[in-house]
């Protein structure tokens, strides 16, 4: 890696999509002293968007002509629909960063952006964020380190918006949060190198926390949610019914987090255990993504500058890429 | 990075020094299908070194006239003095990796190794392993993560050679096993996002397994371990006498490990908490640590291959030149 100086100037950052994912990359990049935030731009009226630091917000449609104003645009639209259109869209134009989580569909994702980001000469980082991000680099360092072992990937305790929105299409229900919780004695049992095979249910149990209609039968309701086939029939579910205001002031938050585990031997006969254990515990998981992708964002910038272009995801982004430091700094006070 | 394909023949690898580490890397070579070990040098007589698999020893005055053999040279020898001479001079000629470790001296050996390798045309990575090196990498990963925020690097349970040794070197100890523990406590008040400041009493405690020789005055040897200066004062300390079959019972193996922590806010004011954790927990620290240096010699082969030269740490790496799989693969099964 060449080394870097400071940058002279500030790296130019622009969001499409104002939802949780872009109000946490507003807040991101105010915490990265190389990074301004110039703009924000949304497909809806742009005088209905409030944002936190009253940076401007222009209509979608006036992306391109403000193309000279912006080094990395960071996609915030949704994996389902958005995405896949917009990340192969802008990525002819703009260095992006996207936080594409349909795993069945990276490869198709991957192909379409690397054929744009190519044609323009870009950067474009896909599936960014803790997992797909953080939990794939510690799936991918602990497996080339330990070739002989076995992986474990444990999510929460977090909310899950996709299980919250199912249980919120139940009728009689007029609100819900769940929770997926990793179960404790699976966790142990693979730190002690036990090497479990471990079922759906045995991994993972879930919480629901629910404000039924008023005269609602729930019985019936707490009955729809646990069977519900993919959800959670393959699950042990704990419906809890709260009041709205209980919901409100215990639930509110979006906190997430999980565990990645790779355990191997070592050895002449393999005689020796080793366990690499990554954590994540966050308070706001939209908030925590942001920030993942924000550092993506200063890789982004820097890889396209020194040439190279095309689709990349965490796997192809050397660490130093992601620090304000200087080569320099980083060997003296993080190696 | 370049699509890759699986290599076509395997990657040729070389052990110089041949005590633990090397050991490790000899037997990590056999777990990696795309590595085979060539040989192993030694300064000592090659035919009183008798390896784990056979591999042919040769002396280290013949590894130039087998340059045309190797791939990459895996340097095992000591940062007191082996490494800062060997790693310049044979970087020259081979990629190389070492496990340089002694942190003050890293700019140095950084600026020397550089010189040699530009010249020479190869890759060499220095400091490899898991502190530095894995913990290296995650405590960059974290703080580029989350700027505001604060870091903790906790080592132990585990034995630390140089204070085994301290001990050993007492008047009247026949041997001895030192232990670096961290304070659980602390790491709880970490871990609860209490960003305390710890002093070296606070985040490690120390435990030594000592063997007297027979009639030598315990209790003098205790209170010269509690209050040796740079090892002991400044921890608390434990002593236990066992006997010289009680400590090759219980202690004879290295075991190490330990944790590195990152806390920090995100949010428009601050509002959010969120705590990265990274941990491993090593029967073997050598193993460990030579399984590390075997894995980034697979990236030093790449990236040279690639066109690539000069020295180079953990943080110069790209994950993907970690790993034996494929892009496509990797980005299958581990993103």
């Amino acid at each position: 890696m060449r080394k870097r100086g400071k940058m002279d100037t500030k790296i130019r950052i622009a969001i499409m999509g104002y939802g949780n994912l872009g109000r946490g990359i507003e807040c991101a990049v105010r915490r990265n002293g190389d990074m301004e935030l110039k703009a924000v731009f949304t497909r809806r009226a742009p005088e209905t968007v409030k944002t936190v630091s009253g940076v401007p917000v222009y209509s979608a449609e006036e992306l391109l002509k403000r193309k000279e104003e912006i080094d990395v645009l960071m996609l915030c639209g949704g994996s389902a629909t958005d995405l896949p259109e917009q990340t192969p869209e802008y990525a002819r134009y703009f260095n992006v960063v996207d936080s594409f989580d349909t795993h069945a569909r990276i490869p198709e994702h991957f192909a379409n952006v690397d054929r744009a980001a190519l044609e323009g000469g870009k950067v474009a980082m896909i599936s960014v964020g803790w997992d797909p991000g953080m939990f794939s680099l510690n799936r991918l360092y602990a497996a080339s380190v330990l070739p002989e072992g076995k992986d474990y990937t444990f999510w929460g305790r977090g909310v899950s918006q996709g299980h919250s929105d199912a249980v919120r299409r139940i009728p009689g229900v007029k609100n819900a949060k769940q929770y997926t919780i990793p179960v404790e004695s699976a966790l142990e049992s693979v730190r002690a190198c036990e090497n479990p095979e471990l079922t759906t249910r045995q991994k993972h149990t879930r919480e629901c926390f629910v404000v039924a209609e008023e005269g609602a039968d729930k019985a019936w309701i707490e009955k729809e949610i646990k069977t519900m086939p993919n959800y959670f029939a393959e699950y042990d579910t704990t419906v809890h019914f709260i009041t709205e205001e209980e919901l409100e002031r215990e639930h509110a938050g979006i906190p997430h987090g999980g565990f990645v585990l790779r355990t191997g031997r070592t050895g002449a006969d393999g005689e020796h255990n080793h366990v690499i254990e990554y954590s994540l515990k966050l308070d706001s998981n939209p908030e925590f993504t942001a920030c993942v992708l924000t550092a993506y964002a200063r890789a982004a910038y820097r890889m396209n500058r020194e040439g190279m272009k095309g689709c990349k995801t965490v796997f192809d982004v050397a660490p130093a890429y992601l620090s304000p430091m200087t080569a320099e700094e980083m060997r003296s006070r993080l190696l």
